[in-house]
């Protein structure tokens, strides 16, 4: 996956050599907006002041929850001796995004307070009185004997699944998990077969615990991947080295075909039209817990470096990384923090399409969601006034061109709606789409990884054999 | 009950015997605010404009919707010709509410944007980009074979269950009403057995029709209690009148006992405590639709007239009046709407108790919300920055002192809990509370409701006889 590394980055990344190329003198005054960024001291080899203009991430600074090095074993030694939650693997990817301030301005797992406000207002109010917005709550579960043995302790220790520490979550709050609630007000439904809801929440603890994180060390999976885990931090360093004076950020979890390239493609053009000089795409692939069905993501980044292999999106300014965040599929609720979490990577444009972060309805033959009200619901969104919204125009296959195209309402004939669902059959069967659809390789590896599918004979979900 | 309403009023209301009395030079130095509240010329006979220290109404003028006088019949005429929507006696509740400017400053049942601003953040967004507090849907469903009756037509007529035209609804969109998600969103539950959703939404048409609302009369319901129905903008009056620099408004559906009035008496001498010169307060129980199993609104009336009498309630301080709106039982959610009406009617002050427009799980064997969600969910709504949030002290009747007082925690043997369900279990009984729990006049009229009930053998709901 070499050449899509040298996509976002040209060599390996190494934050100390990254500040040499950083002065201050290097942003352009085409800067709409000029904000200061400061890092906390946190990460020691990366203790430098950016000032950019990028987009200022809410709450004016980005909150990172990494423990100073030389704390580092101290910190360590200490969590040794609190309470011990262990964190499943999903808990774990919230750390991990708290870690980095894709939620800035939390500064943990949500106590009761903030719990209640993403809940009623999909918002969380500053002490300057201001609104952020925060529309899944962030929250850490644990049961009755868990919350048993934290007793009076005002700090826990949170380790993996390998039974080592990751973080010390400090002036906790425990207080009640109200299911049924959460539940209605995230998902607007309460019917049974919701995924993340299956996951994570229906044998989770009856306690929720907040609290400030310290985080021992970087959250990595070693799964060949983490080169792509760029943190927000990172990527603001990123598009400031590019020069950037626009972000446009483009979420998915799916496979890239000609209609999203086309889409992002266009964006750029639309943004250069308006006078922007620079744009720079962030494609960023949801990288946490997806639903059974969905496209592992190691086979997703297998398809995407084929896609920008193949040259369809033009390498200097387009930014691969991967969004560390797991996926609710709550919708309108939903696509507000996919939007929330990359302004604090630095996007000030975002890209939203047909029935963002939807799913078929559970237990009914319809959608969720109603198909617009995700777009509607983030362009009127509280919290979220200093994002562009770009609403998603849709791209079908012109049979007259022979490629994706978008649609022409004029002459709808001439168009085939290739369907995630029609894409998945043809897939499966091996069979072609039409050419111009997606470039060959990248519709290889979608064979591949459905040939992959240990094959199932009770319906049971399939296994994907991992790329 | 003329008692009753000479608390509120010395004499008939006569709004334009009222004007002679609100002169400009009326108002107190001590006045916080000053704005003015421009009254629309709707109501021919107070086409006043009343510059008041009240709190300003959200949105910054009360939207009454009543038509012009003049014009009256010319609307008459144009409703007759138009596409008919017939009213239930609910939606009625809601016209009023909105003919009023108790939900300013929205001009009619609620477009699709408003009904999800509403959903997903309890909040509107006004034209200058601040934000009200609007937490209930406020809408009206139509089924398939209304909407295809409206069929082009820009305007609806909306009639009440006597055929009689009440309004008109123009500007209209047309919108699926999402039940499921509607009642998630609301209620943090979709379980079976809320008695709002059962009464007005499942078997509701699967569409919303919004628009502007263009009122014929005031709504009435000659029950010979619309005298007590004041509007807004006639509270707003009746506060300017007596010189009002605080109005601290009190939300209940209930009957009122000596541990109510001992926390209205002591709110206003907190106030008095804070420099306030004369508070009044809004005793305001709530008129529309409410369970089966709640007292009903003449014989709540006829009650509070005998506490009101027997003097535990400072007549020359307080305003007892009906507050329109029906009942969803939503908890935190609704709580928000209660007070969001009252600042329109012009209360800087609200007192919110334990589990606010909570009730029990409809199939589960608990409370549905968490008794202080109401009050914490209430204190950091947006849009209600505006308006003081008085926390409910609790109070209980303390053995020693043969009387309600509020709770000390250091002598807890000495307080006794009665709760909602011993009161009534008392009064279904002909037993008599301790003394000093409610006043003997008014315990006599739970008595008699009670005794009203026409006895049932299968457990079906009890049925009142109107006071």
């Amino acid at each position: 996956m070499a050449s899509m590394a040298a996509l976002f980055i040209k060599t390996p990344y190494d934050p100390s050599h990254s500040i040499t190329k950083f002065p201050n003198t290097h942003f352009a005054s085409t800067f709409r907006v000029s904000v200061s960024v400061s890092v906390p001291p946190g990460r020691s080899k990366r203790r430098l002041r950016v000032s950019s203009g990028l987009i200022e991430p809410d709450g004016g600074k980005l909150v990172e929850l990494l423990v100073d090095e030389p704390l580092k074993d101290l910190k360590k030694g200490e969590a040794l001796s609190l309470p011990r939650i262990s964190l499943s693997s999903i808990d774990l990817q919230w750390v991990h995004v708290l870690s980095e301030g894709w939620a800035s301005p939390l500064r943990g797992f949500m106590r009761e307070s903030e719990f209640l406000q993403t809940l009623h207002f999909n918002t969380l109010r500053l002490e300057n009185g201001s609104l952020v917005n925060m529309s899944v709550p962030i929250v850490l579960a644990i049961d009755d004997s868990q919350k048993h043995r934290i007793g009076e302790s005002t700090k826990v220790a949170l380790f993996d699944s390998n039974n080592n520490p990751v973080a010390i979550l400090k002036d906790i709050e425990i207080y009640k998990h109200p299911k049924e609630e959460r539940i209605a007000r995230t998902w607007g439904t309460t019917a049974s077969g919701l995924p993340y809801v299956e996951e994570a929440i229906v044998n989770a603890g009856n306690w929720l615990i907040g609290g400030d994180l310290e985080v021992l060390e970087p959250i990595k999976y070693h799964d060949g991947l983490d080169r792509f885990r760029l943190s927000p931090t990172e990527l603001r360093e990123e598009f400031t080295r590019r020069n950037a004076d626009a972000v446009f950020a483009f979420q998915l979890r799916n496979p890239v075909h000609n209609g999203h390239a086309l889409l992002m493609t266009d964006t750029r053009r639309r943004l250069l039209d308006m006078g922007y000089k620079n744009p720079i795409l962030l494609l960023h692939p949801l990288g946490g817990y997806t639903k059974a069905d969905d496209v592992p993501l190691s086979w997703r980044m297998k398809q995407h470096e084929k896609v920008l292999e193949d040259g369809v999106l033009d390498p200097e300014t387009t930014v691969v990384s991967i969004f560390p965040s797991p996926m609710h599929y709550a919708g309108p609720t939903e696509v507000q923090w996919h939007a929330k979490a990359r302004i604090n990577a630095g996007a000030n444009f975002y890209i939203v399409g047909r029935d963002p972060a939807g799913m078929g309805h559970p237990t009914e033959k319809r959608d969720l969601y109603d198909a617009d009200h995700g777009k509607k619901v983030l362009s009127m969104a509280p919290g979220l006034e200093r994002l562009n919204i770009l609403p998603f125009k849709v791209a079908a296959y012109d049979k007259t061109q022979g490629k994706m195209a978008f649609f022409d309402p004029s002459r709808p004939q001439d168009f085939v709606f290739i369907s995630g669902t029609k894409m998945r059959t043809l897939a499966k069967n091996k069979e072609n789409p039409p050419d111009g659809f997606m470039c060959p390789g990248g519709w290889e590896v979608l064979v591949e990884y459905y040939d992959s599918l240990v094959p199932t004979i009770n319906g049971k979900v399939p296994v994907a054999v991992p790329a």
